[in-house]
């Protein structure tokens, strides 16, 4: 199985990466080879350290090298009472750099898809239902920041119908028009979408 | 100087790589801890094998794991007297998927660029001179397989100027229309040198 050249080899678990391929993977070997080898066997450190060491906030299910929940979870200047759902860590780190946002987080790591096999039981949906039935924690509002693709807003009501028991507040963040967007360029679903979402002036 | 998280420090050395952005390597990052941790672990060794084991072959600088010169050079079944000289080991490997080139190498990595700095001793032009002028080598035919950019034909004019005095027959690779393509498409510099180096029929 294991091929003897190692170069080949690395071009090949390199091509496993997503966006990467053949062509890809061999400019980045070699531009790996021709700096210094130091920066080779550093990454490969990091790798295994990231390997070893991240896990899912037992909490949020944000990632964590922290055994009692992530930096978000145990910090003491976030709210821990309004909740914001997001289907991805990345969407979170989108929130986080508006810098607006001061609650907590759960990430569900993906949006329902019955149609690919993804119920809520693979998303970190049940670990979110227990979490609000925890009185302790006593969230007072939620915030689902699903997409508003079709998935995102299937998610966004499934989630809404499960956590209504909860009698505890649930928004819907705001979908229209971008903020410096042009109307002549949004396409027809944004555009009526904010037709249908407008506010009071 | 060490950040404290190892995913930021994992993003920020994948982000030192060539066409990897901070978005690129957050995914990438994401998708590796989604995926079996095993993989990591698999990668972070092969990429510390080829730093430890991988270096330019003492003949023509092809990459290699052998002490003995690399697998082209060391192979019994190719021409020792013809000679390829190739700007970087992308352009070596892509020669050798034609299978139509039955002699060795010379691996310049780099062509000439005065105006960047990048002299003659900055390439592996030296060893080719040196392996020139080694009788025992027998080199009967140059290809110079440069690009036909500015820099690779400067770097084979500077080249051919240079092995003169070896009495070796010296050719520069064709250069014109892409077979299969359209004219009409072709730019003004290649087709007028297509035009240039018509050959009779």
């Amino acid at each position: 199985m294991q091929q003897q050249d190692p170069v080949k080899r690395l071009m090949e678990q390199l091509s496993q990466l997503p966006g990467i391929g053949e062509r890809t993977s061999l400019r980045l070997v070699l531009h790996m080879l021709s700096s210094a080898r130091e920066s080779m066997y550093t990454l490969a450190q990091t790798l295994t350290e990231v390997a070893d060491r991240v896990k899912e906030c037992m909490t949020c299910a944000m990632l964590t090298t922290e055994e009692n929940g992530c930096s978000i979870c145990s910090s003491l200047s976030r709210d821990r009472t309004i909740l914001c759902v997001v289907a991805s860590i990345q969407d979170l780190m989108a929130i986080e750099t508006t810098a607006e946002f001061r609650g907590v987080y759960h990430v569900l790591h993906g949006t329902l898809a019955p149609m690919d096999g993804i119920g809520p039981q693979d998303l970190r949906i049940p670990s979110l239902l227990t979490r609000l039935s925890n009185k302790a924690e006593a969230v007072r509002e939620i915030i689902l920041a699903t997409p508003p693709t079709v998935e995102g807003e299937a998610t966004a009501l499934y989630l809404a119908e499960q956590m209504k028991g909860f009698g505890i507040p649930i928004s819907r963040i705001a979908s229209g028009v971008p903020v410096g967007g042009d109307l002549q360029y949004a396409d027809r679903l944004t555009l009526s979408r904010s037709m249908q979402l407008r506010r009071g002036f």
